[in-house]
């Protein structure tokens, strides 16, 4: 699979129904992460969100690893490289695909299928679940390179396994294995490596079915900025203002009328047509 | 039990000694909730605020549930009702109950005897503890409705049960076992149906036994208010006003005196005439 | 051990290689806190900031106990001691040395020996990571002294334990076993009591061995700053100026060298020399 441009494509978008797989593909180099990579993520995600089609995302890794982190054929001066411009502090790259799953309107599960080490395991951290081949291994390496945790995880890492482990886990700069990463909640299931995909795709679909896909998006964006949020008080707000927008809407009326005759509902209201705005900013 | 219009009430408040007990009391619509209950829990926990008496409260459901949900008598126009002031956003009628829990001055402990689905479950969130029956079931079942989480509970349940099975729940809108709430920190404690309301008296008396009831309705504050509060700069200076106010309290003299005679402390403190303002707004 | 004042001081620093041993030492007295205890717990996370020899620290106490709490031996008075400047409300001085464990550039394990009562556990808070003998035990004990939780420990607790523990332990104010500690992750080891210290240095020795100084130092103040950030766009600015910061640094020049080489990284870049700002504030 190629570019327009005739370059081999790092990232592959398939679909399962329903579900989109999202697969992070440069095999031969453990599928490292560069900045091509970085724009195939992002587009992919934007064609997701475009497509009613697709409900939910599972993200997986081609060949033996998952992604052995960033690519270092430019050796220490890959970091370099983006500090070049005139000015301004470059954006981190990893960050800006954590970022754009945080976005997502469509859930995301994760089947890390085998070493995720530095930005591939940081990136997914945004994911709703992770689930993990026993041959997983994580590694939150910054320490060990001179360098620091990125992709947004030093927010999005205490959040998941807690202070204590998170701290452990980054200042140390160790390697984790899949059965601590499962103590520790980084990843909700461990599975040997034949059972892992299929397993992700089952959960993906027990995220959408019989469920409103406009509702799905709104309830992944109101919990994960709710998570920083200062009070209750401000979900209070938010939660108000999605009942209200919602409170006329096809999909409510569906969901009470099929509850209330005992069958399963058909949602029509569409997410790539925009949400509704639960947030001043 | 009836109002002075001659209304059967929805929400039966008992005392046990010092502890109120607030009952959802609907039992031939499985306590469905509606705006009556929402008037009548906002009452009930202004009285046990305004009542040295009542140290701490237990919530209950009569009957075989806790909490089917949103009364749906009026079929999908129940949400749109909300919504028919000119201008303003309606506040959404479950996040009304759950800011009042939060800001009661009496710890809160839940004995869900039965099934929660929606703002039967959302509402429980704000209380300190919660603990269930071996028939309890908890539904957050908003995208099967085509809503979203309400009762504040896009603030609270990451939380509780963290982000990841926060997620899970809410997205797939499915029913969560006893069990699995258990596992998930939910709840604390699974019982028998007969041990529960028992186990919740002998829990809340564990709170507020020995205890200085200013200390405790501070204490609350305090933890849940910090719980969304950017730095612990924050909380050094709401803490530093706290002892600055108890510093020259009688109960700061009892409890001192007491422990260094090796006594039990009698606290006479009220929280009824009010507590020191820990917070700007 | 005394001061140029010739008073004996009441908190000992040591070193066990790149290790720095603090230890409250007033075991006469069960290592009670007091204003003397503040001002040499500050003076020797200030010691250890500015000695690039120290890469971790330690903190326990000498004798049977951990910590006693404050110091009451003005019973009662001891709080209202420090309100009487004219005006401002005086700082809780539990928070000055919870404040300063938190801005500490080298991670801090606690190796809590015996009881830790009142200001004696939640000042360990701020530490990365805390493990007990099996004679430790905890005390949250403020409502039975009329008091309020300190030394920010509002803050960090809930952030810790999850919020329904942190309120079932301070409303309650009971002791807590070592055991219940390690179940709810306050500690995440229990020990028996001659291999609690080799234990804790040997914890600390694993954060710091083939880590960068500098990344070390920054990758806790990111992880405990994005605590209690708003969003992951915080983060991902913080990081990108920490990226920015590091990307001509020597150090990372040395850990991606010696990566690619397979070999041991040896980092030269210096913390006392001060790091780079990631916070505007």
């Amino acid at each position: 699979m190629t570019s327009a441009a005739g370059i081999a494509r790092v990232v592959r978008l398939d679909r399962d129904g329903e579900i989109a797989v999202i697969r992070l593909h440069r095999p031969d180099r453990l599928n490292a992460f560069n900045r091509q990579m970085r724009d195939e993520l992002l587009a992919a995600f934007d064609e997701c969100d475009r497509d009613d089609g697709v409900r939910a995302i599972v993200m997986t890794g081609s060949g033996r690893a998952y992604c052995a982190g960033a690519d270092l054929v430019d050796g220490a001066d890959t970091f370099v490289a983006e500090s070049d411009d005139a000015g301004a502090i470059p954006p981190d790259v990893g960050g800006e695909v954590s970022l754009r799953i945080h976005r997502s309107y469509k859930p995301v599960v994760v089947a890390v299928n085998g070493p995720a080490v530095g930005v591939g395991v940081t990136s997914t951290l945004p994911a709703d679940i992770r689930i993990a081949s026993d041959t997983a291994r994580f590694g939150f390496v910054f320490t060990r390179r001179g360098l620091v945790p990125e992709a947004c995880s030093s927010w999005f890492l205490p959040r998941i396994v807690g202070i204590s482990t998170a701290l452990t886990w980054t200042l140390s700069g160790r390697m984790v294995s899949a059965s601590e990463a499962l103590d520790h909640g980084l990843v909700s299931e461990v599975l040997p490596p034949e059972r892992l995909l299929p397993r992700a795709l089952e959960i993906a679909r027990s995220l959408v079915a019989g469920t409103s896909p406009v509702s799905v998006a709104m309830t992944r964006e109101l919990l994960w900025r709710m998570l920083g949020a200062e009070s209750p008080e401000v979900a209070h707000h938010a939660e108000s203002r999605g009942i209200h927008a919602r409170a006329r809407s096809g999909d409510l009326r569906e969901g009470v009328d099929a509850f209330l005759a005992k069958r399963e509902p058909v949602f029509a209201d569409s997410v790539a047509d925009g949400l509704p705005v639960l947030f001043d900013r």
